[in-house]
C-alpha cells in the first residue's frame, strides 16, 4: 500500500538527487511553483512553517548575544549608489598605492550589482525623477543611517540585524530554496571601534552558525574564501558550505569582515575617547533559505523529508488507531496531545476518516519525526506505539510521555547527527596528487598553500572550484599538493551551487 | 528634572495631536524617518518589537480560528490583471442587467488602482516583456493559485492569511504607521462553499477585531461602509475605525464579503456533494500598522507613550536603587527578573549608571506599563517600589512578585480601558439636527435611514464623512436625520484620517 501511494505521488529515488529535490518541494507540501514568475515560489503553509522555525533559532542566537532587530525599507534610491561608488574609488586608488592585493578586494563588482538588481522607474503614471532598486541585500540602505545613529564610542558596537526578503534577477536556472529570485534572508550589521572587535564579532558569527548548523545537523565546511571570491568591500570573508547529496556544495551563510572600507565610503565615524574621530569597523553576517533548502537536501529519503526536531513543523504526529471500537482512543490522543503541547512540542493529531497506512505514509513523506499510534491495546497496556522517522519502533510509557518523547526526539536528532558525519566521511575524500582521475560527486579535500595563480591552475585542472582555506587546519602538516612544501592549510575543491 | 529633560527630548503636549504625534514616533525611537524616501520609515528596535508583539497577537488568533499562514511573492504581473478586468466587466454587466446597486459594487476603480502602484518594468540591464507591480494587496497573486488548491468541497473553507509589507504610491502627506507607502500589512483571504459560510467568514473575522481590540484597549466604531466607500469586488465592506484624540477616524481594519464575484473572474469553482461545479464565495479581512499608530496615538500622554501590556515590548523595568550601598540589590534584581521572564514577562533591568530620576524619564517615554524600584531598604522590607505607567504607586511583596505584577499590569489595562471608554462618551456625541454647528473634533452620532442621496447631503451640509450602518444599532427607534422616519440604524459623521 505504501509503494502504491508513493508511486501515486511520484517521489523519484534520492539517488537521483536533481530529480528527487524538485519533486519533494512540492509533494510534501512546502512551495508551490506555478506562480507564473521564474524564480519566485509561493510559501505553503507546512514550508513556510519550517522556515519560521529555522528562524526562531537565527532569532534566539540574536538575542542570546545582543543584536536589535530593525527593518529597513525595501526601495533603495539610485543616488545613495553615489556612496558605494566612493567605496570602488577609494579602493582603486588603494591598489593604485600597491596596497597588499591579499589585504584587499579589488574588482568592479560594486559597480556591476545593477546588472541584478529589479528597477522600480515608475509610480502610478508617474516617470520617478530618482529610480529606485528592490534591496538585493542592505548595507547601502542601513549605512545611510547608521552614520546617524553612531555618534560617539559609547554607541558602540552597534549590533543590527533584519530578516527581509531580497531580490536578485538570477538568470541562471532557478531551484526552491537554492536559487531564487525573491530570496527570504537573514543579515547582521554591526559596526565596532576598531578591527580587533570586529574580529571578536566574526567569530561571534561562528558559534552562532555553529549552534544553527548543530540544531539542523547539517554537514557543513568553512572556509574563508579566496581574495577573488571575496565579497566587494570585504577585507576577507567566511562562508558556510553544506555538502549536499549530489556531491555539490551549497554556501547557506557568509561573514564578511569590513575593516573600515564601508566606513570611509559612508562617512561612518564616532568620537573615541580621547576625541579624536576614528572611523568604524564593520562586519556582516548572512543566511538565507538556503537553509531549508539544506534541510531538505541533506535528511530527507526515498519516502519524503526527515526534519531535524529544531526545524519541524510538527514534532508529534499522533494517529488514533481503531478509535471507533473505543471511546477512551480518542481521549488519551487528545489529552496526550495537550500535555505534549503544554511541554513546548508541536504536536498533530491526524483523526482523518482514512486507513491508518495512507496517514502514516503521508506524515512520512512530510518527514515529522515521530509518530505515536494509539489503539485500544496500547492504552490497556498504559503504552503508545512509537515510530521514529528515522528508523526504528516500540512501545513507550503513556504515563512518562513528556520525558519519553524527549528521548525519542533526542534519538532522531543524534541519528541525524550520526548520518551527517557519515555524508562527511564519505562524501569529502583526500586528494593528494592530480595525476588521478576526478570523480563526480566527491568533494575533495587538499594541502595547499599556492597563490592565485596556483589556485587557478587547480581549478582549471581538476574542473572544480576551490572553497579557500578551511577554519579548521590539518592537525599535522602535510605537503601542497601544488608546490609540495609543507603546510597546515586545509582546502576543498567542489562543485558549487 | 524630570521638566528639563522634557524639554530637551522636545515632547510637544499632547493637547497639540498634531504636534505630538509626528514627534512621539521619533523620540521613543520607534521609527527614524530619516530615510531618504517618503513615507518609507525605517522601523528602529523598540517599534519593531511593538509591531511583532501585535502581530503575534494576530498570529494567536489566526491559529485559534484555523487559518493557515502562507507568503506569496511581492511582484505581480500584469497580464494577472486581465482577470480583474474581468471582474470590472462582469460587475458592468450585472449593472446594466438592472441588480440593485445596493447588492452590488459598481465602479472603475478596480481600473484605477494602478495610479497606486509601483512599477517594475526593468531587471538588470533587460526591459521586461510583462512589466510587474509591487502587491498593493494580494487578491490577484492568491486568487491565480486558489483555484489550483481548490478542487472539490472538500478542499474548503481555504482559510488563509500572511503578514508581508505592501505598497502604495501614496501622494497625501504621509504620516509615519498611519498613511505610508510600504505599509506592514495582515490579509486573510478564504474561500467557502456558499454565501452563508462566507457570512460565518464575517461574523469570525469581527470576534477576531473584538479580541484584538480589547487586548490593545482601542476605542472603535464597527460600520457596514456605504456603497460607494465598499472595497472594489465587494460586496459589502465593514470596516473598524479608531477614534483618534483629534477628533479624526482611523480605518486600523476592515473584512469584505465578495461573494462570488471575484470567484467568477478568477474560475474559482469547487465540485459540490452532488457533482455540480460552483463557484467559491469568499472574503478578506485586513490589518496593518495603522493599529500601532492607533495604540500610539490612543494611549500616549504629555510625558510619553503608554503600551497596553500585551502589546509591550518591555513590561516592567526593574530600577536598581543605591546598587553601590548594598551587593544584594543587583542580585535581588536580576533574580526578581529572571523570575518574571520565566513566567513569560519581558523585563529588562535598567543597570546604566546614570540618576534614577533620569531612568523613570527616559521609560515613561517609551510607555513601559510597570517600573519597579529596588533599594537596600525594599530588600530590608522584602518589597520592591511598583509604579504603574497610568498612575499610582505602592510598595508590593517580593515574595509574591509574579501573582503582585500580573495585578498591577492588569490595573494598567483595566485603567486604559476605563480612558477609552471616556474617550468615547466624550468624543462621540449625539446630532439630532442639522441646525446646530459642527464642531472640530467630535464624531456626531446619528439615527440615519436614508439613500445615498440623502448620505451625499449630508456629508455636503456637514463637511464630515459618513462612517456607515453601526453594527450596533440603537436599543430604541429614534427619528432619522433626514427623513424623520423612526429608526434603529445608528451612523456616525466624523472626519476620517
Amino acid at each position: 500500500m505504501g509503494n502504491q501511494g508513493k508511486a501515486k505521488r511520484g517521489i523519484p529515488p534520492k539517488s537521483d538527487f536533481n530529480a528527487w529535490y524538485p519533486a519533494i518541494v512540492e509533494i510534501a507540501d512546502l512551495v508551490d511553483k506555478r506562480y507564473p514568475i521564474k524564480g519566485m515560489d509561493v510559501w505553503r503553509p507546512y514550508g513556510w512553517k519550517a522556515m519560521k522555525y529555522i528562524d526562531a533559532l537565527t532569532h534566539a542566537e540574536m538575542e542570546r548575544t545582543g543584536h536589535d532587530e530593525v527593518h529597513f525599507p525595501l526601495l533603495i534610491p539610485e543616488d545613495l549608489l553615489e556612496k558605494e561608488n566612493r567605496l570602488v574609488a577609494h579602493l582603486k586608488a588603494a591598489r593604485e598605492a600597491g596596497v597588499d592585493p591579499s589585504e584587499l578586494r579589488f574588482d568592479e563588482e560594486v559597480e556591476g550589482f545593477s546588472k541584478e538588481v529589479y528597477w522600480v522607474k515608475h509610480a502610478g503614471e508617474t516617470d520617478l525623477d530618482v529610480p529606485m532598486f528592490l534591496r538585493p541585500t542592505s548595507e547601502t540602505a542601513m549605512y545611510t543611517l547608521f552614520p546617524l545613529w553612531i555618534r560617539s564610542h559609547s554607541d558602540l558596537p552597534l549590533k543590527t540585524y533584519q530578516i527581509v526578503n531580497t531580490f536578485r534577477y538570477e538568470t541562471k536556472q532557478t531551484r526552491s530554496f537554492i536559487r531564487v529570485r525573491e530570496i527570504h534572508f537573514f543579515e547582521a550589521h554591526t559596526a565596532h571601534i576598531d578591527e580587533e572587535c570586529a574580529s571578536k564579532q566574526i567569530a561571534e558569527d561562528l558559534e552562532i552558525v555553529g549552534n544553527i548548523m548543530s540544531d539542523l545537523s547539517l554537514p557543513v565546511i568553512i572556509s574563508k574564501r579566496p581574495v577573488w571570491d571575496t565579497f566587494p568591500g570585504a577585507w576577507y570573508t567566511i562562508a558556510i558550505d553544506v555538502i549536499m547529496p549530489n556531491g555539490r556544495t551549497l554556501q547557506v551563510a557568509s561573514c564578511h569582515h569590513y575593516r573600515d572600507q564601508w566606513a570611509e565610503a559612508f562617512d561612518m565615524t564616532y568620537e573615541s575617547e580621547d576625541g579624536s574621530h576614528k572611523n568604524c569597523h564593520q562586519t556582516t553576517y548572512g543566511m538565507s533559505e538556503r537553509l531549508l533548502g539544506a534541510v531538505v537536501g541533506t535528511h530527507g529519503d526515498d519516502n519524503g523529508l526527515i526534519f531535524p526536531p529544531k526545524s519541524a513543523p510538527i514534532h508529534v504526529v499522533l494517529i488514533p488507531v481503531a478509535a471507533h471500537k473505543s471511546e477512551a482512543v480518542m481521549e488519551t490522543v487528545n489529552s496526550i496531545s495537550k500535555l505534549l503541547r503544554e511541554s513546548g512540542f508541536r504536536t498533530h493529531v491526524d483523526d482523518r476518516n482514512i486507513r491508518a497506512g495512507q496517514k502514516y505514509y503521508d506524515w512520512e513523506i512530510k518527514g515529522v519525526p515521530l509518530r505515536l499510534e494509539i489503539g485500544p491495546r496500547d492504552i490497556e497496556n498504559g503504552t503508545a506505539f512509537a515510530a521514529r522517522r528515522t528508523g526504528g519502533k516500540q512501545p513507550i510509557s503513556i504515563k512518562n510521555i513528556v520525558s519519553e518523547v524527549t528521548n525519542e526526539l533526542n534519538e532522531v536528532q543524534q541519528e541525524l547527527s550520526q548520518r551527517t558525519s557519515q555524508i562527511f566521511s564519505e562524501m569529502v575524500q583526500p586528494l593528494t596528487s592530480l595525476d588521478g582521475e576526478i570523480v563526480d560527486g566527491i568533494i575533495y579535500e587538499i594541502a595547499f598553500d599556492g597563490n592565485d595563480a596556483d589556485a587557478e591552475s587547480l581549478e582549471k585542472s581538476t574542473g572544480l572550484t576551490i572553497l579557500g582555506d578551511c577554519v579548521v587546519p590539518f592537525p599535522d602538516e602535510k605537503p601542497c599538493i601544488i608546490s609540495g612544501r609543507m603546510t597546515t592549510k586545509r582546502n576543498h575543491l567542489a562543485r558549487m551551487y
